[in-house]
């Protein structure tokens, strides 16, 4: 991901782990405490042209990490946080919220984004396609993304996407084919 | 950065122009609104192995970005931060931050770190080391920076790291070099 797509690499989640885990969407966050940091104000994200809402929550870096940013550290922290969000799929929440802080530390290098609630029905950006995609699976529902860049300081464009993808033997898939398993699927 | 270096692409900054932004520490902002959001207690960063306290304050886009991740989005985001930080210099606190919500918003994809208040007296981290440098030289207190990675997951070494600088033509400083022209200079 950090080599050939060179985006963010970030962890994906389901609202429900997150509501387990009490993470919050940080532009909630902020909207609750811009009184005592009126800066956050200021900074309101009112404006984000793809989306009325940013799915942003906290960074973290496992407690095992050392600067958090090395590929091995940053493989660790998504691991050892897909491992948790299985352990508490049956636990409940304040215990669910002391084990997620034993092993985990915010700020750190890797963000978390929350997929909405009603997943492809309320949404669709990157977060819900792949939640959605987990949820289909019978996975937990917990995924790690990296968009990829082209040359030219943009994303990559589509065909390229494709022919990168043919080279390594993946499979791609395109958002639209999603919703429309998804559609399918929830029905 | 993206291709060579790796790491989080990031913006350095002095303490003075965070106070005149009224930019928090994240760790501070956490510390104080963990009432009403107890996950952050859970996660509090109270073991770094490398230092006492994370650098990390908001993340931020410029208002003119798309997604905000692409290099030419990111590369406008650092390059109007410092810009924005030149401007203010001699502009009062309220104006300065009027004008920074102007252009950009939070949540967003490139953090920025703060530099302690003492610089290299208080601190040797990546923030104060650049921080220190930019004041030596008579520069706007800003830098962009990015960690180095190497095949193994790690960081780069120190030998392959001056090779690359010698391949491209780059100055290559260690910290202590740059602690001891601190020294002198700072007398």
């Amino acid at each position: 991901m950090r080599k050939d797509g060179g985006g963010l690499i970030f962890l994906m989640i389901s609202n429900e782990v997150a509501k387990k885990l009490k993470l919050p969407f940080l532009a909630d966050m902020y909207a609750h405490i811009d009184d005592k940091y009126p800066v956050l104000k200021s900074l309101v994200p009112n404006d984000i042209p793809y989306d009325t809402k940013s799915s942003f929550s906290l960074y973290i870096n496992h407690r095992d990490t050392f600067t958090g940013i090395t590929d091995n550290d940053r493989s660790l922290t998504m691991k050892r946080f897909a491992d948790l969000s299985k352990k508490i799929e049956h636990i409940n929440d304040g215990i669910s919220t002391n084990m997620f802080g034993k092993e985990f530390r915010s700020p750190g290098h890797v963000p978390i984004c929350i997929a909405a609630k009603n997943l492809l029905n309320s949404r669709k950006g990157h977060t819900e396609l792949v939640i959605s995609m987990m949820k289909m699976a019978n996975l937990a529902p917990v995924g790690s993304g990296c968009e990829i860049m082209g040359n030219d300081g943009k994303a990559l464009i589509k065909p390229k996407a494709k022919e990168y993808a043919e080279k390594k033997g993946f499979v791609f898939l395109e958002g639209k084919e999603i919703v429309k398993a998804w559609k399918k699927w929830s029905k």
